[in-house]
């Protein structure tokens, strides 16, 4: 997979292209990773890539024209392959693990990330293939956004990741939240392991982690659990935790004591 | 504001934390960042900070030890300080830019950034004071999304953004999506500006912009407008685009047309 990165701060990505996954895969060729600095395709002599809007108001608005020229000045892949154009805004498509999978399927990347500003209406509608958010909350930039979609993609790709169960059995991609986990000191000052942990029983050790994944999603996330597939004991579980809520409400001792 | 962020991969944070708004932060003083390495807490003669889970299973368990002794071992900010221990993970709460606004009121930020792992149910249970999740997809560690918090927090801080507006008229801040921004020229290549952006009369733009970001965030994050507070133009507007889609729906031109 190749992916370029159109910013104005390229060195924001230094540390994290170079540490951890994204290094390995880099290393082992498996991706490539590249920034451009756009204001390199400023076209004027005071280097500037962003101005005043139309129509007044505060900010300041990226011109199309550079954004437009770094873009199609990138050395496409081969003649067969059309990049994926992704635009990080607030605004954006909600990124997901869905979302994830499908970029993991293409071959070419092309991200944009703006700074501050906004965007010029027609980098979005003549430009762009897809507008991705990764949350409700406002960010200086789209080198973060940019970095977390690359993250999360680049792990999906074959042979990135060591051990192959990591990428699934981790947090949503069973839909479920993780089951708590414990390693040594089976003691740390006064807290000690669950006991069925250590029993050895692992019928036992999977119903209880099954148990405590569906708890903590009830809890935490319940609207995770919209339209899953549960199994019967899945749905007793689920019909247990809401008596005890409520015997609980009423005085009785609280859930955590007796799961 | 001080932030301790504790990783194994502090280099992942130097781009980061020296370029655009937290390097500028950093340099007025308005914000100390630092990483700890908590392999430096390890403890042992191999320096591992992670163990085989109990119960078995694949994937690694980080150790509640160095953590609780990284922690501890940060100077506090003065006696009265009791600092907010955010733990980055995929169970957490969801992050929003309400908890961005309640983070940017403390004096002290920690945050725990596990890798891979999984962390030892008593870090959780008697060290975190906040648990977050910055959203719905798999990633390699807790690095970014503590960058991402940390960006989202730091904007906030009095001083930090030059012009003082910004903070405010992003997405999220006026609860809808933002209108569409233009800037020269008002003609690239075949696609102009609209009319009403040039034509100077500033009551016609407002309410284009506020026709805009209603009908964008109707069209693109309904959700976001459910409870939300609108005028009585406002419900007009989202009863015409309601009546329009049904039209276009039949076969008549596209709302955008004669938006």
């Amino acid at each position: 997979m190749r992916i370029d990165v159109l910013t104005l701060f390229p060195a924001m990505f230094d540390g994290v292209f170079q540490s951890s996954i994204l290094g390995k895969a880099r290393d082992k060729g498996l991706v490539e990773l590249n920034t451009v600095n756009f204001r390199d395709y400023s076209n004027n002599k005071h280097n500037t890539v962003d101005d005043y809007p139309y129509g007044g108001g505060g900010g300041m608005v990226l011109k199309a024209e550079p954004i437009f020229s770094a873009v199609e000045d990138i050395q496409p892949l081969d003649a067969d392959t059309k990049p994926r154009v992704v635009l990080m805004c607030p605004q954006g498509q909600p990124f997901s693990q869905k979302k994830a999978e499908e970029l993991s399927a293409e071959k070419h990347l092309i991200f944009i990330c703006g700074h501050y500003e906004g965007y010029d209406e027609r980098i979005r509608e003549h430009l762009v293939t897809d507008e991705l958010s990764i949350g409700d909350y406002v960010l200086t930039g789209g080198e973060l956004p940019a970095m977390v979609v690359i993250d999360s993609v680049v792990r999906l790709l074959p042979g990135v990741l060591g051990n192959e169960t990591s990428a699934v059995t981790d947090s949503f991609s069973t839909g479920l939240l993780e089951y708590p986990h414990y390693t040594r000191p089976a003691k740390f000052r006064e807290w000690e392991v669950p006991e069925v942990l250590i029993s050895g029983n692992h019928a036992h050790i999977d119903q209880w982690r099954r148990k405590q994944s569906l708890y903590r999603t009830w809890t935490k996330r319940p609207d995770l659990l919209v339209g899953m597939e549960l199994t019967a004991q899945d749905r007793k579980w689920l019909a247990e935790f809401e008596r005890d809520a409520q015997v609980s409400a009423s005085g009785d001792a609280t859930r955590e004591d007796r799961l």
